[in-house]
């Protein structure tokens, strides 16, 4: 049960190309190497075309997305869609962290007005300070008026309310209202199991039936 | 509680180049769209150099990788590295079904002979028939004389078992020695714990110790 020497033994992948293949995709979050070399021999068995189809959807996208100049979400255009709908009410704009935030308020279908995309949150421990965040540009967007109102829509974590309470600092001056989403018991939440804190705050802000 | 109307919400995605790549990455397996939007986030993220290296090392094996000539195993060149190699034992060939078994018996260090690449398992249900394997070109291999042992490392299921047996009826008249993997209990398993099969074959297979 000798183990072959260095020399008899070849390197772990068969090809450069495929050992490249599978460093760049592994490079990917929470694609570790079996799972990149499965998806890379999954793409050779698939015709040219698919894979630079793919290949393309990706660089285009990095090299020529843009970022709304108002909210600073993704957009082909300057502009973007939500901004640029006159449907849509520009009195009221909802804070977020990042874009995903921006598609999971929008997939609800019961926001109509517009956003504001800080692009992270304040976060001294990963060496995000405000002036990382488009934090400027929002308090120009209210100094610059019509707008009434500002829902800040982050995360109920330490850095999301740290965030918020900061905004809320630069925004006091202005004749705006400041709200944030209402916290409370999940729907469909089972109350034993809902935890203290959040179980704590929706009775001390209970509302009329 | 309204639903927005069609003509307020915007389109799921606020970019169609967003859009385009969320759907060719959620085209891999196992990469559904929520995964696919994640890593696309992240790739927005990244330099564009990154990017670009990233979708070049796709097409780039997509295109050039070549097969082995003789043992199909996936080669930067004509003829691959173990097939190459004149300190590697040519008269023994190991029989697998793809490119993961390649690599899975090379990590090993224990089997110092070539391979042979079938590219897939006899399986009706699947449309898989020995046609459409590598079969012919191994028994040419074998027919072209310094063949002394062709071992049959394919996965112990009913394809796998069917394919070998097919393989061995066409090698019959040939002076080679036909082997398969060993069977029997795992190392490092618990006996309570072993499928009965295995443990009733590896009783009946006992070894001299």
């Amino acid at each position: 049960m000798n183990n072959l020497s260095k020399k008899e033994m070849t390197d772990l992948y068969p090809s450069l190309l495929l050992e490249r293949a599978v460093s760049e995709i592994s490079k990917l979050p929470g694609i570790g190497r079996k799972t990149a070399l499965r998806l890379v021999l999954h793409l050779l068995r698939q015709d040219v075309g698919e894979v630079e189809s793919l290949a393309q959807s990706i660089t285009k996208l990095r090299k020529e997305v843009k970022h709304c100049h108002l909210c600073h979400n993704i957009s082909d255009t300057d502009t973007c869609d939500i901004c640029a709908n006159p449907l849509r009410d520009h009195s009221t704009i909802c804070v977020v962290e990042n874009i995903n935030n921006v598609l999971a308020i929008e997939n609800t279908g019961q926001f109509r007005g517009v956003y504001h995309v800080l692009g992270g949150v304040i976060s001294p421990i990963d060496g995000i300070s405000p002036a990382d965040l488009e934090i400027d540009s929002l308090v120009e967007r209210v100094a610059n008026g019509n707008v009434k109102e500002v829902i800040f829509a982050l995360n109920p974590t330490m850095e999301g309310d740290t965030t918020g309470f900061y905004i809320s600092r630069k925004l006091t001056g202005f004749d705006v209202l400041l709200t944030t989403l209402a916290r409370g018991v999940s729907i469909g939440d089972e109350l034993e199991y809902t935890d203290e804190v959040t179980l704590g705050r929706s009775i001390v802000n209970r509302t009329k039936l």
